[in-house]
């Protein structure tokens, strides 16, 4: 009996199609990022199990995929190795390890998958890529806008319009719940409950507060100022907008002097972002939490039309470093979430059409009876054009041949039969077309080469200028 | 206290310049094996344990990182995933698992990490890429001649000359081994030592041959035959060194039907390479045995100078799929190895002079006291050209900043003062001339163009063409 051929629970298998889809979305992503002067980071999948317990709260801590000791330990059951869960911990840690090897300013992006056991769901997998972009080294709210702007042009790369990024404060935050009379102790907990608005509604949250016990008048000036009957920004005047958010987040904090700090900048990553793609999609939100206990500053969020959930987040977090290294350094960053991106430019058809692109130019055919080696030479020499060529594996009808062209999308074929051996010919056929042309063998590179020149400057090919 | 901070043991993190480094080789791969009609294929990192265990041997089996069940079963101790450790049992499962959504010839590209826990060494990690490509569907040498130049072709635009892709078949070792009175159930013993006569020596084969139960007779003859005194193929006429050795595997094989069908076999790949890349690499080996035991053809391996050990290997496996569909389909296939060239190429300094780039082409500094925004407004403008451009990310003393462009190898800074905004100019100073150039604001964009445009032209981005 065969055995079992599905992937793991809540993991994928990446056909072709996919990864071509895949590729396309990450080579964007790079690209703009290197754009900014962002360099590539890469670490291992696993770290040692130390390294990320303790790291993301309690509910990450069960989600952490963790690896059996090898050897005689493997009856213990012990573990000493773990998944990485996320991309920002062990950037934390490579910024601890490699310090002297790295600039000042260290600004990296890495685009790997992290792993998650989270029950599976639609759009919700165990295995996943994350594409983090942070900047290491600088408390100047220059590295703020420079993420939002380059964040909205890899958006603007794939073709995303309408989305805003949520700014918040987590300074703001604090000196809110400070000054609303919310215990110290219980900030975290009225964080997570309002972080979960939009999945258990303004009631839920109000719920929550009362559990986590925060007393009824700080809960209820949390759920007026925090939680308010969501209005989405809209198509309105946004400089206007933000003169409102501001005068009401001064009248929040009162002279908090923490609070006005956060108020400050925001105000001035606002005005950085005046020049650059950020600026019309920041939309300073008070509201807006985010879950993770390690920022410290400005918060992040992407929203994208009426999805649910975000398609990123991001935010400053200036001690996680300090956890490896004993000595602060400010970081901020931004995690993009490739899954979700390549939901809604699957369904909504974003993709150009030479993503989904035929796995070869030329079909070079097989005769039984005639040199095969003659045939893999002219694949050599179609392919130095270059040219992505295919050879049918095996002597077969021409027929046949024909139509595994066609069914692979392979647009051109060759046939070199006795009678074009004799001529010095190669015949090609355009599936598209039909059409059938006798190219001599001397000259069949430099007309292949012209013919998809041509292809690639026709609208077949139309990619989206990066 | 802070943290331990290094990477798991036998895992690394790879810095910028490494990855620049991984990410050329990387493409050149993908892009050759794209020109032969391969496709790209990802699998998760994790499988369900029973589709690894059992398929590389004993020895394996015991080097696969195994995950711990999660939730109510974590004390248990028990295990249901496991740690990719090869990219060819994940292939075989996709192809039963989507075989409906495949062509009939499917011919994919994966390169991706596999992980193994071995005992680190120089040169031997427990996290490592694999660069395969397999070609599923068709028992035709074509297939065989096509992978050896697809890999002849990766090796060149690499740089790599000197390379020998010795040749040898399963069948004809069978073949040669019955002839010399082998019992049938040993033949996998001898191919377990006499795949180690690199590491153990010709005495070393011998005393495991006895180990492992083969008699005296046997085993004297397959140590003539299959364990001589090595001559390396050095220069000498190819096709008169084959002469002798398919001569010399008659000899061994008599009328052996199967040897003899495998000796034919050889000499149709041989006859198909003429006109490819491959035909002055390839070497027939008769004593090539490879150690793993799905293959059941052609089996292929990598020699590079005086490397100890290989680039690659790889050969025809037409059993391994069957194991999952329960239909025999046939496969053969090639697996690169990342590392090890990475090693190569590094000590032999073969990577073109841009791999090891600066992070960005433009440095954009900050003053104190002038409006940033306009500053990143510039950048934004740079970047569209397009450019890299980074953005000092703090107002501070211009030497700082020109010392840190220099540092970071970034070869244009611009700079902005009050006299320039007064002029309406960007100053661009050259950090490799110390030449400083006015050029107007409006202007900016097509000069930096035409600037990088020409750099891009001459000696000092001159990537080898592929």
């Amino acid at each position: 009996m065969p055995e079992h051929t599905r992937p793991a629970r809540g993991m994928r298998d990446f056909l072709p199609d996919d990864v071509r889809k895949r590729d396309y979305v990450i080579g964007i992503v790079r690209t703009v990022y290197q754009r900014y002067g962002f360099e590539p980071l890469e670490t291992p999948a696993l770290e040692n199990i130390e390294t990320l317990t303790g790291k993301y709260g309690e509910e990450g801590n069960k989600l952490i995929f963790k690896v059996l000791r090898r050897g005689e330990h493997e009856a213990s059951g012990e573990t000493d190795l773990a998944l990485r869960y996320d991309l920002t911990v062990p950037l934390a840690r490579v910024v601890a390890e490699h310090r002297g090897r790295l600039p000042r300013f260290f600004k990296r992006y890495q685009i790997q998958p992290v792993w998650r056991a989270d029950r599976p769901a639609r759009g919700r997998f165990r295995e996943f890529y994350q594409c983090d972009v942070d900047a290491i080294g600088s408390r100047s709210m220059v590295v703020e806008a420079e993420l939002c702007a380059a964040v909205s042009d890899v958006l603007h790369a794939l073709g995303f319009e309408s989305f805003f990024i949520l700014l918040n404060h987590r300074g703001l935050l604090r000196g809110m719940l400070e000054t609303f009379g919310v215990p110290d102790r219980l900030h975290d907990q009225v964080l997570i409950a309002i972080d979960k608005r939009d999945k258990i509604g303004r009631a839920g949250v109000a719920t929550e507060l009362e559990a986590r016990g925060i007393p009824a008048e700080p809960a209820r000036r949390v759920l007026d100022a925090l939680v308010p009957e969501r209005e989405g920004p809209g198509t309105f005047d946004l400089d206007h907008f933000h003169e409102r958010v501001f005068a009401k987040a001064r009248e929040h904090v009162g002279d908090h002097a923490g609070g006005l700090a956060a108020i400050a900048e925001l105000e001035q990553i606002q005005r950085l972002s005046r020049m650059t793609s950020a600026h019309r999609h920041l939309v300073v939100d008070l509201t807006l939490a985010r879950g993770l206990s390690y920022y410290t500053g400005a918060i992040m969020e992407i929203v994208y039309e009426d999805l649910p959930g975000s398609l990123g987040g991001g935010g400053r977090y200036d001690g996680l470093i300090g956890i490896f290294l004993g000595e602060a350094i400010p970081a901020c960053g931004f995690s993009l979430g490739l899954e979700r991106i390549l939901v809604v430019m699957t369904e909504r058809g974003m993709f150009p059409a030479d993503v989904d692109t035929a796995p070869a130019d030329v079909l070079v055919t097989l005769f039984e009876g005639e040199p095969i080696e003659d045939a893999l030479g002219l694949a050599a020499q179609l392919r130095s054009v270059p040219a992505r060529v295919e050879v049918y594996p095996e002597p077969d009808r021409l027929g046949k041949q024909f139509k595994y062209a066609s069914s692979r999308g392979i647009r051109l074929v060759t046939v070199v039969g006795s009678d074009e051996r004799q001529a010095g010919t190669v015949t090609v056929k355009d599936m598209d077309t039909g059409a059938q042309t006798g190219v001599p063998r001397g000259a069949i590179a430099g007309w292949l080469g012209a013919r998809l020149k041509a292809a690639a400057a026709g609208p077949r090919v139309a990619g989206r200028e990066v």
